[in-house]
């Protein structure tokens, strides 16, 4: 079977485990695993009956309550049939301009909106940044000369004519970029897109989003998820907030009901859920701390500081077989970083689940690295 | 409020009539009346619990249960989050092409997918057929020399270099082409895109499907709608079926994870639901007739015969008006055809529903006409 370059391929990870899909531990999505809410699927389940209609196409009911949300108008909103629909229209329009800056590591499907519409894709590693990554710091630096000095690629062309795309937090790592290390930016390109899958698993005092700048600057994107924080991938929601008037080409391109009835009305009820909301920011942080530490004092591997729900492990061995002993001896999946170029086959990134399963996991690497030095 | 472009609009309709959106009896959108089964409703619920994973982005077992249903190999189907997903994807292919053949009146979003890709539109209006058109039967005619004869937009383009787009059974005529009448096109066109969104309301005796064509023929497109059929638009649920080549370049273009985890189960389910396809058999054609009867014994108006779920009807009086009165006075939407340019106010559409549904709209409309001569 072809090697899946996403996480959460259940249908791969049971055939290499000889077991149902149902039976895999995954920590290969970035998913939360105190989800879904009980809100989502009683508005599923209320909603069912509403099957028969087609969703309204202006998504009224839903984009209010999200602009309600980010204390924006209704119009400042499109809702997707998940983040990655949106980021196709994204890549559209940044390949409309002569060069789109792609911060890499970069999650795979950035290159497939981008190629799709044949961008002039310069990527720019954090690996090379001027300042240097630290390791051991949530916080990724991203001053105006990652991108901008010199020697850069993108040097040569004017302002009007580059765009950028990056996410934040930054994913595989789990870095947090600060906003007043991305807002300059604003000033530099055309068409700024920010991938803000995994922002809601901060705290409101402590998120990054670019979302209050958005009236601010028409060439500004925000892509969010709806489905990582709330346990809902296989539902499909997402949203782009931007200007009115990018959003309303944005839909004459798209087909004219691209959310379902089931999703649209289960994103207005998590949204307004701040039981779940409040459960997940008490869980997080305690739970990627202890994640962080039990792999830590593994021989061999190297966790990075993660501001998300996810933490990037170097390992000294090789990834391909750790991920594949895990799945056939304790039905595991982790996230291999063969997708990404700058990474390869020493590093890996998992989830942070329940204080139960990181033991788990970790009790399983440990087993694993013993039996094979 | 802005007049809707497309059927089953309830958040529009409710707003004109001043009630509740469940208050309204659509006739606007061309949806089953007898559905959704109960076998879809249990496979959502069933795989509710499996919201916390990302759906398979292979779609293996819904690919390969459609293909079983069209004797073909899965590879040479593609689902998509509805027809209209896919359709995007195919006027994106028929934009590479120097002219595209449109069968007109069109539904509205042939146009949206082909110009968002800027294809070259050349339209064909039934009513100009060299054999012209008998709106007493219930199929269209469409010699070769419809689209291709001497003083034809189309003549002076290579037959390289031509796409056509059209739907089968036609809407909102619901006239049927013959297989034999399109089959031809397929040598004189480098792509035929069909939409056989209803073409499932007919028996399987009496389809006029292009399906058993597809392997013989990589320039041969079908779109097929799991919605109407199954009364599950809110589920969004369609697919393409054409050459595995093809379909493999739509899935670049695309996000990885079109089709929810729900709508994936329900497909699954109902394809194999035997006795609801044959309830829905044997209810349409008395239903449609009795509808036919009803409609044809107004005055001043004229249905036309129809092979699907809806008629088209002329009115010699504004049907604009009509409209309004029976939305504010009976909670009925039925579709006017102002997005239609080749129809205007003097045709509406309307879906066959159940037999005291049919006879409800002919007497509010019988009253309407009444009051208002």
């Amino acid at each position: 079977m072809i090697q899946p370059v996403h996480g959460g391929n259940l249908a791969w990870a049971a055939a290499i485990a000889n077991c149902p899909p149902d039976a895999i531990i995954d920590f290969s999505a970035s998913i939360s695993p105190l989800g879904p809410p009980k809100s989502a699927i009683c508005a599923i389940v209320a909603n069912l009956d509403n099957l028969r209609h087609y969703p309204d196409p202006d998504y009224r009911e839903l984009r209010t309550a999200i602009g309600k949300l980010h204390q924006l108008p209704p119009d400042w909103i499109l809702p997707g049939n998940g983040s990655a629909e949106l980021l196709t229209w994204a890549g559209w329009d940044l390949a409309t301009l002569a060069a789109t800056a792609l911060v890499t590591p970069a999650f795979g499907d950035y290159r497939r909106s981008l190629e799709a519409f044949d961008a002039n894709i310069k990527p720019f590693s954090i690996f090379d940044g001027k300042q240097g990554l630290d390791r051991s710091s949530p916080y990724l630096q991203c001053d105006r000369d990652f991108l901008l000095y010199e020697q850069s690629s993108l040097h040569s062309y004017s302002p009007l004519q580059r765009g950028l795309l990056l996410n934040n937090p930054h994913n595989p790592t789990g870095k947090l970029f600060l906003l007043e290390s991305i807002a300059p930016y604003l000033e530099e390109f055309a068409l700024v897109v920010v991938d803000e899958a995994f922002m809601d698993f901060l705290p409101p005092e402590q998120q990054q989003s670019l979302i209050p700048l958005v009236e601010k600057y028409p060439n500004l994107v925000i892509l969010r998820s709806l489905t990582k924080f709330y346990s809902l991938p296989g539902l499909r929601l997402g949203y782009a907030v931007a200007h009115p008037d990018r959003l309303k080409i944005w839909q004459t391109r798209r087909d004219p009901w691209s959310v379902s009835t089931l999703a649209a009305a289960a994103a207005i009820a998590i949204i307004q859920d701040i039981a779940f909301q409040q459960q997940t920011w008490a869980w997080l942080p305690s739970a990627r701390e202890q994640l962080f530490t039990s792999l830590t004092q593994l021989p061999g591997l190297q966790p990075w500081a993660s501001a998300a729900n996810f933490l990037l492990v170097h390992s000294e061995s090789s990834v391909k077989q750790l991920q594949q002993r895990l799945l056939q001896q304790h039905r595991i999946m982790i996230r291999n970083c063969l997708s990404f170029p700058e990474l390869g086959d020493f590093y890996f990134r998992v989830a942070v689940r329940s204080h139960s399963e990181n033991e788990h996991l970790a009790c399983a690497i440990a087993q694993s690295l013993a039996n094979n030095p």
